[in-house]
């Protein structure tokens, strides 16, 4: 039997976390998240990013108000949004705002499982009133786009990972 | 000394490989890359990705002559095109597709790092000229959009890792 290395072990164990105990997330863990985050590749180098890590609990339940799927917040220990910075970005391309900000959250996502925590990607982009509404409560200039809200924290346990393979999906050699 | 996990020591040493040695990648390590690949979250969890995976030696070639920043190609053992279909995605969303496929692809460049491996994104979209070339050499439908060319070989060592953390990306609590 082949052996997995753990990171892949990581990822494919990694799922959407909507269960949390309430726990808090200590700033150390939210630095070492944000480390991952800022590893991931972006087109020229660009890092067209920016991170808000939140831990009020009155900021993170403004920004549940305005989040239809968001509502998890409320035992969440602690949010990362993700911000795109079109102006930073190649070409000063949204589009590659967009793919590389998405780069970095999804480091954020193993990073948070391969610490033992949970989280989820909940959608501002590409809705214009939930960008609206994050950028609103957490003060984010107008050129700025809050691409997510992601609440990490300490999973219940009730949430468990998908098997998605598909073999379906692959093409060899040529569609 | 706080110990880092495995999977989080792979993310901040991720790179971008642009050097390989020529030696070939086996279908079970792309298997176990196009797993974790399909292991990323999607919006509704719609997965609108399609994987093509490459290994001749001639359709390589066909792609690196029309890709000017992946002529690394030609010492690369494989190549997986990461595909978005907006057609099955939430809402029928180029946005979420885009998204969502860009979460698989950071799963494949994780993946192979944590196999020994070396990759790197070369872009296809958003520039019109390079999506119609990938398209056209791997026969892609009109619907379906080419995201990168993600070449994958054996490292020969020289592409290292960048230390990209900045303190100035964080906002804490509010921007």
């Amino acid at each position: 039997m082949k052996t997995i290395p753990d990171t892949i072990a990581v990822i494919l164990k990694r799922k959407s976390v909507r269960n949390f105990s309430g726990a808090p997330i200590s700033k150390d863990d939210l630095e070492t998240i944000l480390h991952a985050a800022m590893a991931a590749p972006s087109a020229v180098n660009r890092q067209p990013w920016n991170f808000i890590a939140i831990t009020e609990r009155k900021t993170l339940d403004q920004l549940a108000e305005g989040l239809p799927y968001a509502k998890m917040l409320d035992k969440a220990g602690a949010a990362v949004v993700v911000c795109a910075l079109p102006e930073k970005a190649h070409d000063h391309s949204l589009d590659y705002a967009i793919v590389d900000a998405t780069l970095a959250s999804q480091n954020i996502l193993l990073a948070v499982e391969a610490l033992g925590l949970g989280a989820l990607w909940t959608a501002a982009y590409p809705t214009v009133e939930r960008m609206a509404h994050v950028s609103k409560v957490l003060h984010i200039p107008a050129h700025v786009i809050p691409l997510n809200v992601i609440p990490i924290g300490v999973p219940t346990g009730e949430d468990q990972p998908k098997d998605k393979w598909n073999a379906a999906n692959i093409h060899w050699e040529k569609w």
